[in-house]
């Protein structure tokens, strides 16, 4: 739609827009800074910022349409091979990668979202979409079987909020350390529930293979199935 | 904090304004009706909507802070007794309780949502208050053991998942039919999957009796916990 590619050397009008936007943010807050204020940073008139951001809010998280275009492609290449509930957790990374590529700002801008409604609600619509991604994956990769818009609109919101129990660890810790290894072990569980018994040998094993289970009965159902998972040798 | 029980008979002025401010959002739109619209109908000053409503969105969700409240007294009490799991499914049926209440106003209000974006974005932020009340119960019940927080969580956002995949069917049937019905077979898989083996049977059994399953290999991992339960003589 738009060309955000200046003459050569300086950035893209829209970074520079999004720079000025947070910068102002941080420095008086996000309500407290108008578009005027922004544009005036950035050295442009008013109708480049609406140009490339329908909204305030939208300057606060550049990225995301980006992201969510980049699941789109990654879910589709993905269709038919694997296991679907891996595609969705492995998208679900694609989201994680863009908040690693920045921690400072991704950390600043966390601070920011906790302080604002206006941030936090707008967060929701984009998470939200995410995780409708990721579900209208799942149901078209089981379509035909029973229960499988249940089971996708289930399996998403688990891997959602898989990821940002991972996430907003490394974000609480300042973008200390690796974002990938806490946002690894949540979705680990999200596979050992819902993921095919499958996980690596199983794989290659034919149908008509069984496993066998002890676990006291008294077991939360979570840890029987993570017996289950370990007897199958995967982990 | 308001009294709004007015002179014997006639209803209170917070029904009286959502009504008014429901009837006129259906003729004229949402967008196009004012506060100054709705409390002229309601035949009170504009200082009395707000008395009760923070905003236009909130006279379209009436019951909702009404229901959290239901919902955090409900599972304080809770504290303790059975599955947590159970206790958060059963959470979850207040709301579908609710929405069952009046299933004309659930239907018209589910369509105007639909179509109003801000009302969509207003919705998604109670339900993620659904969603927290339910992960903070989960996550004290919980304490100290692996994961809780993950645990919890995780579940939360499959409880409502369910939920609002069977509530969503109901409203999509123009509300006929029974709410509860799909909504308790939607958390019927949270509970297969998430909650204790313990389904009946084992609530009495001693922590040392076991369990043995057999199952294909490469059945998806959502099937071979369905066996367990089945072994086990829940459902």
């Amino acid at each position: 739609m738009t060309d955000d590619r200046g003459p050569a050397k300086k950035p893209p009008m829209r970074d520079v827009l999004a720079e000025a936007a947070f910068g102002l943010f941080m420095e008086r807050g996000f309500e407290r800074t108008t578009v005027d204020d922004i544009v005036a940073r950035a050295g442009v008139g008013r109708r480049s910022f609406f140009r490339y951001f329908p909204s305030k809010e939208d300057a606060v998280f550049p990225d995301h349409e980006r992201c969510l275009a980049d699941m789109t492609a990654f879910l589709a290449a993905a269709d038919g091979e694997g296991d679907p509930v891996d595609a969705v957790c492995d998208a679900a990374r694609l989201v994680l990668r863009m908040y690693a590529e920045n921690p400072e700002f991704s950390v600043q801008r966390y601070r920011l979202t906790r302080e604002v409604p206006g941030l936090r609600t707008y967060e929701l619509s984009v998470v939200r979409r995410y995780e409708r991604t990721m579900a209208g994956y799942l149901e078209r990769s089981w379509e035909g079987t029973p229960d499988a818009a249940l089971r996708a609109e289930m399996i998403a919101a688990s891997v959602v909020a898989a990821h940002n129990n991972g996430l907003r660890s490394w974000l609480r810790s300042g973008g200390e350390g690796d974002a990938g290894a806490e946002v690894d072990r949540a979705l680990e569980l999200v596979r050992t529930v819902w993921g095919q018994a499958a996980g690596g040998p199983a794989a290659g094993a034919s149908d008509d293979e069984v496993i066998v289970m002890v676990a006291p009965k008294g077991a939360p159902m979570w840890r029987v199935v993570q017996r289950i998972e370990s007897a199958l040798g995967g982990e």
